[in-house]
């Protein structure tokens, strides 16, 4: 899949974060001209969409600092270095949700920022929902709130800007096929 | 919509390039600890769902230097300053496609990588598409490709990871959806 490819001519890297690296590259094009990237590596992450057995989806709220206002979100979280990406969405549902899922399905993997971005999101379904006895601690700088919809009201809240997310705008619209099948 | 809010304590710009800002600030978070966030301001983009009078969904095909890697999206693109999102719709999608719409409606605004970026997507659909004569010529440095697809080969190509972007995989059961009605 390499149509149009833009071969690196120079690069810098002009920071290096704790969670987010952005370098600058020169590029040739497929033209012969070139152009410069400005580009956001990201160690990528999972997100879960967990469905009750009562068929309600599982949402997260938290304070996005980079919009400054607080998302309604489907679980997320991001890889840690060497973490298997099943194992984090495991562990991600418990520390965010403190559910645990019976049956959990990979659904698939998306880019989210492809424009100046490498994040890949690896999405998996999680249903037959448990609670879990005395579940794992997320991060120590992330506070969540909890919410349990139905389909239909995850679906008015992506119409009326309540769910203001493109994953879990997603994660609706799949929930709604999946769960009329 | 500000629950647990995280105030700036202390912030500063490391980064201002053509596209993207990166700013690093220090938080407080609702206990009264402090965190540090790195931040990408994004001018927002728009995204178009073409869908044409045969039921077909026109997607674009171009290289993604942040992923090392070509893409299948719907057409999308930055908005320039000042420009009203649905100017910039209606100019990405000649742009990139050479298609006009005789119906444009806005289908939703939301977040694409709300863990780190501000960048907003303001979606629309675009049907009874025709074709312009002489249309505009886009960035010089995009190269881009052009397919049409029927819903059920887009699904396909979501499954097969053919797809491989957020949006358009929002896009597609978006599509289908609308074309079930």
């Amino acid at each position: 899949m390499n149509r149009f490819e833009e071969k690196t001519l120079a690069g810098e890297t002009i920071y290096e974060g704790k969670i987010i690296t952005l370098r600058v590259e020169e590029v040739a094009l497929p033209d012969g001209k070139t152009a410069k990237r400005e580009l956001i590596k990201h160690p990528g992450a999972v997100s879960i969409i967990p469905i009750t057995k009562e068929g309600k989806l599982v949402l997260v709220e938290q304070y996005r600092k980079a919009l400054e206002r607080s998302l309604i979100e489907i679980p997320a979280g991001k890889i840690d270095p060497g973490e298997a990406p099943e194992v984090t969405a495991v562990r991600e549902l418990e520390e965010e949700t403190g559910y645990g899922a019976k049956e959990f399905t990979y659904v698939q993997s998306f880019a989210t920022s492809p424009g100046f971005a490498d994040e890949v999101i690896h999405l998996y379904v999680a249903q037959d929902l448990y609670k879990v006895e005395n579940p794992a601690d997320g991060d120590e700088d992330e506070f969540i709130g909890l919410l349990e919809v139905t389909i239909e009201e995850a679906e008015d809240m992506v119409a009326s800007g309540k769910i203001f997310d493109a994953k879990t705008a997603f994660a609706v619209l799949y929930a709604k096929n999946l769960l009329n099948k």
